[in-house]
């Protein structure tokens, strides 16, 4: 495959095509739920993006210094959502930004995985009633996975709070929760065994500590397991933890009153890797449907994930002044790569134009019968087009529509000049009517 | 103003929606001429971008080299658009174009110049016979500036050829023709005396060459010019003007089959800075109308250009493989800022959302039955919000329809409930209706 640079792709129209098919069912969505539209800009300050994203601060795109000042390319939509509400000073919002952004990461282009790509992140901010917007969050995914028509999904979710507090009610202390997180974090890559020598391993925690974060990590269920946690001895002394399930029980009535709880798994071990989750935290993974003997369904990889991040917007505000916020961003790259296998696969081929007429002249010498009637048709608000020769051959012009779709020529003789008519040809049943 | 970084500057969702709304018509247009859509990323190799834009390259962002391959970010759309074609040999093609483009250019911002900002590509790639797609490019830009309603406008056109033609007929030597057409291209702003001036100081030109030029860039008109210039003893001699004017008398007349000359100045004053220009080049400029009782209009500004470029894919192809090219770019940025303040005159709300329903309940105890009444609305596929409270007065909840423009309001009360209705109430008129 050609690209212009490492990771990047040209998107040519076939390709364009799709994607704009994409992006509109997941804008659809975004808009059947209230969000308006914001853009900001692709160049950021640098240090706009500094410290919000641990580890991944290294992918981070950095501009020359050219004078002036010191310029970054945007990591995700979601920190400058936060720069643009505390600019701003917006308590009060919901939003949604379809736009690329870029990552400094290795390419793994045929898992969707590209250093310039684009991310829909949809985004609820405001100090409101605990889990209604964060359950909204998880509706949308539910909506547009099933709009889309991948195949079977599962939604994870799991909060902060819950996975801190069972890092904490398990002896890790203060210093290494990030890095046993971080750890966790690789659950649904490896098996615990790994983990488990990772964290005791390079990250120094205690056996005792590491086997006791595995009987919780390794947990998942609904309604029943929240309830279990809530007695659990240990985690209900822990009042984030207590806090985290009061909260996901919550969430999961109002799950229930939408209809979607078959879909959604509470999973102990999701921990997601960016730091300025603070609530609720969830992705959404397809499960693999191609090989239908095979018993466990295998997961491809997350198509979706958010969270909440109550401290993310108080950071940019001068006196620290939060505001609470809850969002959701679809993995629209590796759908797309979904979509454009099963489009090939199909063997169904992607209109790349809506053009609705051709206008088409049999005979030598009417150039200007085709400019002055497609004129005409423009000026009607009619998509057409012609081909820009002064004398093309009457099969090349109806060997086009056929080639690129276009469902009818307009075709315009002598004798049809002569009797002041258009014939008007539908190419696929070659009927024709004068008109 | 606040703005993220110099020159750059987030839309809130009210610029937001007004933008949706101007590239929309755009999109629409060059839809209705039958072109696809590509993308090109924003990140391109330094080296492609090199050497195509004369003295302007110095405003290309360059990236920090963090190791591997040297980026900058895109100038335009036409040279991505160019190394595109080469790279995957394509030789025939209508495409548009609508991204963001960056320039290290000193800000503007309340003449909508920035330094990250829209461009509106179409482009018709390919050997054809002569002078149609030019014109077809020509066309586009009228029915866009006629489609914005933004007034009256002028699109003035000229010919490298014809502009090489004068300049060489008026003896300047070859190694000054880049400087004085940059020169030339000044006159849309300053007089002709300091063009004069500029020519004999700084460019190092004769006094009789200035002359000679001065009398020719200070022309325009339309078929009657070109036939004149034909028949002038200096350029006829010239193979270049001659070719370039034989091609422009071809232009006006099909100009004058799509009724479009009353609006096109061939104007030899017009030069366009770029270097890969080899053909006929046009800029669309509004002509101001705020003061009727001033006699001449004066000019706002260039909102649209373009030109023919036959040479720029050949620099990418291995072989030198030429595919000729023509486009027309849309300047979306100034066109914004008049849309913006004509809005902003006219007290005007634009809509930010397009929710059609409020999910409303008058009493305490009630959001599940709104949660649920909701899910089946937009699982109806109707655009629905809800206050995020768990008990909301039902006047802060009918305060909102009418703030953000929300046209129903579906009430569920404990007498709605009672009876298995909903009461659908019309926020403008406070009609209601039990279903």
């Amino acid at each position: 495959v050609l690209c212009p640079g490492q990771g990047t792709r040209d998107h040519p129209p076939a390709q364009a095509a799709l994607r704009d098919r994409l992006l509109s069912t997941v804008v659809s969505c975004f808009k059947r739920h209230g969000a308006a539209a914001i853009d900001t800009p692709v160049l950021e300050l640098r240090e706009t993006l500094m410290g919000k994203y641990g580890e991944d601060t290294k992918l981070i795109y950095e501009l020359q210094d050219q004078g002036g000042e010191l310029l970054a390319l945007r990591y995700d939509l979601t920190v400058p959502f936060a720069r643009y509400l505390a600019m701003n000073k917006v308590t009060n919002m919901k939003r949604y930004h379809v736009a690329k952004v870029y990552r400094r990461d290795n390419p793994a282009t045929t898992r969707g995985r590209y250093r310039e790509f684009y991310q829909c992140d949809f985004d609820i901010a405001g100090q409101f009633d605990p889990m209604i917007p964060d359950a909204e969050c998880l509706k949308i995914v539910h909506e547009i996975l099933s709009d889309l028509q991948l195949g079977d999904f599962v939604i994870k979710v799991n909060d902060r709070r819950i996975l801190n507090g069972v890092l904490a009610a398990c002896g890790v202390p203060e210093s290494k929760l990030i890095p046993a997180c971080s750890t966790v974090d690789k659950l649904d890559k490896v098996p615990w065994e790994e983990v488990r020598s990772e964290m005791v391993g390079e990250k120094g925690l205690s056996p005792e500590a590491a086997d006791c974060i595995g009987e919780y990590v390794q947990l998942h269920g609904g309604l029943d397991l929240i309830e279990r946690l809530l007695q659990d001895p240990k985690l209900s002394q822990n009042k984030l933890a207590k806090e985290g399930l009061g909260d996901m029980k919550l969430l999961f009535e109002y799950l229930t009153l939408f209809g979607i709880t078959e879909k959604v798994s509470f999973d102990l071990s999701l921990a997601r890797g960016l730091d300025y989750y603070t609530g609720v935290i969830f992705e959404a993974v397809l499960l693999h449907q191609e090989n239908e003997h095979v018993e466990e369904p295998v997961s491809v990889g997350s198509v979706a994930g958010g969270g909440r991040y109550d401290g993310l917007v108080g950071m940019f505000d001068p006196k620290g002044r939060k505001v609470p916020c809850v969002g959701v961003s679809i993995g629209i790259e590796r759908i797309f790569s979904i979509l454009e296998q099963r489009l090939e696969a199909s063997g169904e081929k992607l209109r790349t134009t809506e053009t609705q007429v051709l206008v088409v002249t049999p005979q030598k010498h009417l150039l200007a019968t085709r400019l002055k009637l497609i004129s005409e048709l423009w000026d009607a608000g009619i998509k057409a087009e012609m081909l820009y020769k002064k004398d093309p051959k009457l099969l090349k012009q109806l060997q086009y529509c056929e080639d690129t779709g276009i469902p009818l020529a307009a075709i315009v003789g002598e004798q049809e000049l002569a009797d002041g008519v258009v014939k008007l040809r539908d190419v696929a049943t070659r009927q024709e009517v004068r008109m």
